[in-house]
């Protein structure tokens, strides 16, 4: 809380609402805005102008949240801040702003870089543009969005009317609800969220063949346009690249276009060349990570038709984007990712038979896919009974130093997420291997020492797989494998002493959303017993909203 | 040596050489091969037909050497056959034909999978092609082909005139020339081979702008089919891959195509689509590796223009591509791959120079790269002289059981492959990241414990390097960093405790070749030190010639 002679001073610096010029420490913020590269959300306090607040940004978010019944009238009450503890750490820290006279006169503010650190303060927001200044002092809330002058170099700040949005996320999604850890409520909201994910855009009713199964409202005006395009591109980073991956020979065997893998961050290193008829995907939670988001700058500059997925309504990807399809998973608060992957994952085979919808020689395989989304959420709710079982395999494992994961078609996206979901939060280091690339190099590493996971289960590459793990264990591997349930030949080859995780067995391009469950519960179990925090892992934050800047 | 009472009973079921067709032992083994699947090289003897050996493959390479005054004239001795070592494990091994009568009638006969095992005892060889089967009875040496008919299904088989093809290969270079191991003689051998990899095929002359200033024999006639192809799809295994990876910012930037990369068993899990108007380009060192040859037969079945890249005249690939190039690195012995890879990078980034030779905008470029080409080798023996150095850093490194190491553009190869290199030979859990993916997870695992290396050379990516080199410092990690020399940047953000391994600065496209040298050396040493076998690492083949069949 401010000292009240302080507040006292900062009335007279504070901005009238009519004014259309700022004033000096404004145009202070301004200079130091114009000597930064880069990406940034600054929020900018000084002694020298006690009981004000300037905040501004580039390339970050940040998102102003207002609470109390008069800000949709008039947006400048007399605030003063308040240092707020977001929920999870890894945010930038809120402000709240009230008045200081002890009355509450119904409006406070609050600034942080994630909507979900927001919503059990207020639910109307406003989300920053590029250039926007938001000017807080205690008598009034000033928007100012500065644009550069392309001739002189010299920056222009002009008034704006900001426009209001409504949260669409319910304080529950931020609480742990009964779990420990909001990792564990997410793997085990999985089948709920997966449903979510559908509901509406799958119809699983009877239909005749003229008839479209499903229903993209996002994509819909643009799905001949894709359809046209030389070639997709998926952009992403971490998790949601991974989630590409999964459903890349999906995308190859309904689409029957060439679907190229990006991480954003490296496709920004090479300047890749992107052309007008690429058709790119962005994916992020978020919507809001930052190399994949100038991924998009770069590819919108390029002329190609860009289509975002992201888990967040209104994030700087999802307004970017020339089209796009929302996750509907609800808020995701833990640092690894779980539910927006397996979300990810249906996302992206929704689009992959909506863009195959008007060819009759995939029909077959379409019907398949869509009768497996049907049984989807049992099938992963099936799954996450597992859990005792990984629980104990996880005890056995929490001493090792290493574990490799090894898969191939869709499942290398299983053994690299699980990978992922091991290193983050237990500590371990965990690699995922395609299985084809197993004899020319990690083979060196496979004896009766080294933990191995296998995905193994029944697809078209079934019998290559069977032949990986009977090439593992006659280098005297210790398999952990996850397979179906009942297969005699898995169970076989894989020897008495391997742990077996069965899952339910459905087509296969929706395998991958069953088979990463045991993994998440892995990398949760492993991590509760090795000691570390699970939904804030060690050096993570969540959304990677910063990149290195050349 | 067989009983003479066997040989005799041989004699009987031979086949004489103006016959056209085989004999019962012959026909079962066609019998067999009917219901074979899948690839494979077999020698066939059996109790039943004493003194005859019988050979046929499919897929899998099988050379059949020839020693001796006659044979170029008479292709049947009287051989018996003899079981030989291979100078290297993991190849099949060979059998040796000699009379049995005591006197050298002048032929004896070698049957192998890689010409390196021959090179000792003779140069004249005959390479077997599919369906070819070699019968070696005590009295004669016949070849057939076997066809399958279309209709029946029945097989075939026909007399075949053999060629004989004379190896370019010197025992030398099977020969470890006075170092401990394959591997090490290899890794210093490189400031040789990267000239033979250049001779003739880059004229560092100053010439007019008109003149093309790098010549690829192998490739002349279709660099402008390719320059007109829709994109280039990078397609190997392992190394291979790897090298493909570190070039394919230089391709993309040089040649403004998409460069596609695909690991040979991913492409043939996920039946990528393949198209006309790719090229695809095939690397292997020895040309035979089975995954990326199933993938060039499924290539051509699609009419994509195939280039292949092999570094052995002969080779499968290099008899099955449309055109190609040779890496003319001599024999490579020591399974975990070295000179090859950087001859494979040479040949790569000449093959970008040739084919954006027409374009003025790129001048300065090839230029630059043309001038670093000339001093490369000179910058290889320089980084090699890191030898001491980098052999009492693997002392302190011998007992850790994982090591990161991060690169990013063309050095987010140099991160894979030498973590691969390390893996292979020192069984050490090693990995290579790319570094702006860092953030996205495996940041996790870095503290003061995990030992972990950062390629950061100076290019366009260098402050990015920076960074995160300060951000790894950040999490108390202790570093080894790959730089360039005297970098007072990097000295400084590294720290005191970072062990620094200054390698010379090239233009940024021929970087990776000099960085992965102190890699090479470390996973060497770290392999002697650790006490495994460098060139016959644990649980794998120099060529892996079988694929996992479905």
């Amino acid at each position: 809380m401010l000292h009240p002679s302080v507040i006292e001073q900062t009335r007279i610096s504070s901005c009238p609402r009519d004014d259309t010029q700022p004033n000096n420490d404004m145009q202070l913020l301004m200079d130091v805005i114009s000597r930064l590269n880069g990406s940034y959300a600054l929020l900018v306090k000084s002694i020298y102008y006690p009981g004000q607040l300037v905040a501004c940004k580039k390339g970050s978010p940040l998102i102003l949240g207002l609470r109390g019944s008069e800000h949709a009238q008039r947006l400048s009450p007399r605030p003063s801040m308040v240092g707020l503890q977001s929920p999870t750490r890894n945010r930038l820290v809120g402000f709240q702003s009230q008045r200081t006279d002890g009355i509450n006169h119904g409006m406070e503010c609050f600034l942080s870089s994630d909507a979900a650190a927001l919503v059990e303060h207020t639910k109307d927001v406003l989300v920053l543009d590029d250039g926007d200044i938001v000017h807080i002092s205690n008598g009034d809330l000033c928007f100012f969005n500065v644009q550069i002058d392309g001739e002189t170099g010299g920056m222009t700040p002009r008034r704006k009317n900001p426009e209001l949005t409504r949260l669409d996320m319910e304080v529950e999604q931020i609480m742990k609800g009964g779990y420990d850890h909001f990792m564990e409520k997410e793997i085990f909201e999985q089948p709920e969220t997966l449903l979510q994910t559908m509901k509406g855009r799958v119809l699983f009713d009877d239909l005749p063949i003229s008839q479209p199964r499903v229903k993209l409202g996002g994509l819909m005006d643009h799905l001949d346009t894709i359809r046209r395009c030389g070639r997709l591109v998926i952009i992403a980073c971490g998790t949601s690249y991974n989630a590409g991956l999964a459903c890349r020979p999906a995308l190859e065997k309904l689409v029957a276009m060439p679907v190229s893998m990006e991480l954003a961050s490296d496709l920004l290193d090479r300047q890749t060349p992107i052309f007008r008829d690429d058709a790119c995907i962005f994916m992020s939670q978020s919507g809001e990570t930052a190399d994949t988001l100038c991924s998009l700058e770069f590819a919108l500059k390029r002329g190609a038709l860009c289509v975002g997925i992201t888990n967040t309504v209104g994030s700087a990807i999802a307004r970017l984007t020339h089209c796009g399809v929302h996750l509907n998973a609800g808020a995701e608060i833990g640092v690894a990712s779980t539910k927006a992957y397996t979300s990810q994952i249906v996302v992206l085979l929704i689009m992959a038979l909506a863009l195959s919808g008007d060819r009759i020689s995939s029909i077959e395989m379409r019907n398949e896919i869509i009768q497996g989304l049907e049984s989807l959420s049992e099938a992963v709710e099936t799954a996450l009974k597992l859990d005792s079982k990984i629980s104990a395999l996880a005890s056995s494992l929490e001493n090792e130093h290493s574990l490799l994961i090894f898969g191939r078609g869709s499942n290398y996206a299983t053994a690299v997420e699980g990978a992922l979901k091991v290193k983050e939060v237990s500590l371990m280091h965990s690699e995922g291997i395609l299985a084809g690339e197993m004899k020319h190099g990690p083979l060196a590493l496979v004896d009766e020492h080294m933990p191995i996971l296998v995905v193994a289960t029944p697809d078209s590459l079934y019998s290559k797989m069977l032949s990986v793990i009977e090439q593992l264990k006659a280098r005297g591997a210790n398999l952990i494998v996850v397979c179906s349930e009942n297969d005699d030949k898995i169970i076989s080859a894989a020897g008495r002493d391997a742990v077996l995780l069965p899952v339910p067995s459905l087509q296969e391009y929706l395998q991958p959303v069953v088979n990463i469950i045991p993994l998440q519960l892995l990398a949760y179990h492993l991590a509760v017993k090795r000691g570390h925090n699970v939904d804030q892992p060690r050096n993570l934050a969540k959304s990677v909203t910063v990149s290195e800047e050349s």
